[in-house]
């Protein structure tokens, strides 16, 4: 009786993911991965040249890409049969063998490992081995610290309604801002309107090798990936005060 | 010429360090980290049995803990000494050899070693290792996905004056709430105030051997270690979307 780990990744360089994550890969027979069909697919990137010869891959493909909006019933029908199969294909494989599944980042900080966690709840035994998560590496670097003192930092989704974006870009003292892609001129006007655009960097695969860093005031809005971080630094409202 | 190797040590579990902080810290010839007077110390602890034999340690022990205000003028200055002095210290020792500085969690969020970081500047290398933050650690200690679909997330210090709490708790999704201890009360009431207290869990020292979870109600507020971490999961405001 074998069980399901869900291996976080951290945020790209593999030398940044667990000692516990790298050990557990490197023994795998098993290997799952989530990738776009047609790509070699992040997760099975990162983990290049770590797999043992005689291991078992899964390439879990998600069904459609940019055919159908993804906030159709449709493509949630869809998408919720795909889990619902790799689940099912998941616990048939645990049945006999650990079945590690790699997850960029942290799995339970926004990762979609969370559609099969929900689904294996009392059908296999499932164990999640915790990651740094992509926006801790892309503000490791950018080389300063993101925050300190009584700082409130602030994660939003970029796909958020713009009255959202701002209501909570004011409040904050660091930003973390997630799915950017189409979604940049919306943030970009959001951290205008609330004065904060200057200060706000993007940074896509941070960690990386291919790892690009820039003021968001000089991004063309075109230009920018879903997975781009965009981050706006705490300044610490406290700097001097001890832990 | 040697560097400052700022290396982050994640939420406790040696396992789960960076292999690359792993394998930084085991080579390392220099090591030093923060403490209180009179204590092992957390950083320390963590690396226990990792450290060279040959190892030279310097224990970075804070001037004062409990007997001024950390909000005087006077605990302000002598803990800028305190840091500026260390800073001295390590840019002589990096003058012959690198120094690996110990740090729990994610150094650049929330940690001491900033105070080092921006006095350093232009003086010597410095290098920091990115880690999972201890807040990442303690919502893996739960088993549940955090975060997902389009949940903002908001990290706040409980020593923020009470409305702020209350206003942040009010909008955000997920809640992680940090500096607890004597600030329980105020915590407990804000998340009353907002009607999120029976979703909360209070985490203290997640991924250690002695970890204790609880829900927030069922703690005594007179029971909670400055370190220990409050958590509200999202809910997932759109859960079988795809990214």
């Amino acid at each position: 009786m074998g069980k399901v780990i869900c291996a976080g990744l951290g945020p790209g360089d593999p030398d940044l993911m667990s000692v516990k994550s790298d050990r557990t890969i490197r023994g795998a027979d098993h290997v799952a991965f989530f990738r776009k069909k047609g790509r070699a697919g992040q997760a099975r990137t990162i983990v290049k040249g770590m797999l043992r010869d005689d291991v078992t891959e899964y390439a879990m493909e998600y069904p459609v890409t940019t055919e159908i909006h993804f906030d159709s019933i449709e493509y949630r029908q869809l998408l919720s049969a795909f889990y619902d199969d790799w689940a099912a294909r998941l616990e048939s494989v645990a049945a006999d063998h650990d079945v590690v599944v790699l997850c960029e980042g942290d799995p339970f900080f926004y990762g979609s490992f969370m559609h099969l966690h929900t689904r294996l709840q009392g059908r296999v035994e499932v164990e999640v081995l915790p990651a740094i998560p992509g926006m801790v590496g892309c503000w490791n670097a950018l080389g300063e610290p993101f925050t300190w003192g009584d700082d409130v930092m602030t994660v939003l989704m970029a796909t958020l309604p713009q009255a959202d974006l701002i209501d909570h870009m004011r409040r904050a003292d660091a930003l973390v801002i997630m799915k950017t892609g189409r979604n940049l001129p919306r943030v970009r006007a959001a951290l205008e309107a609330t004065g904060r655009l200057d200060a706000a960097w993007l940074v896509e695969k941070g960690t990386m090798p291919d790892q690009r860093i820039a003021k968001l005031s000089d991004v063309d809005v075109d230009d920018c990936p879903y997975f781009a971080i965009v981050l706006v630094h705490g300044q610490g409202r406290r700097p001097e005060a001890a832990e």
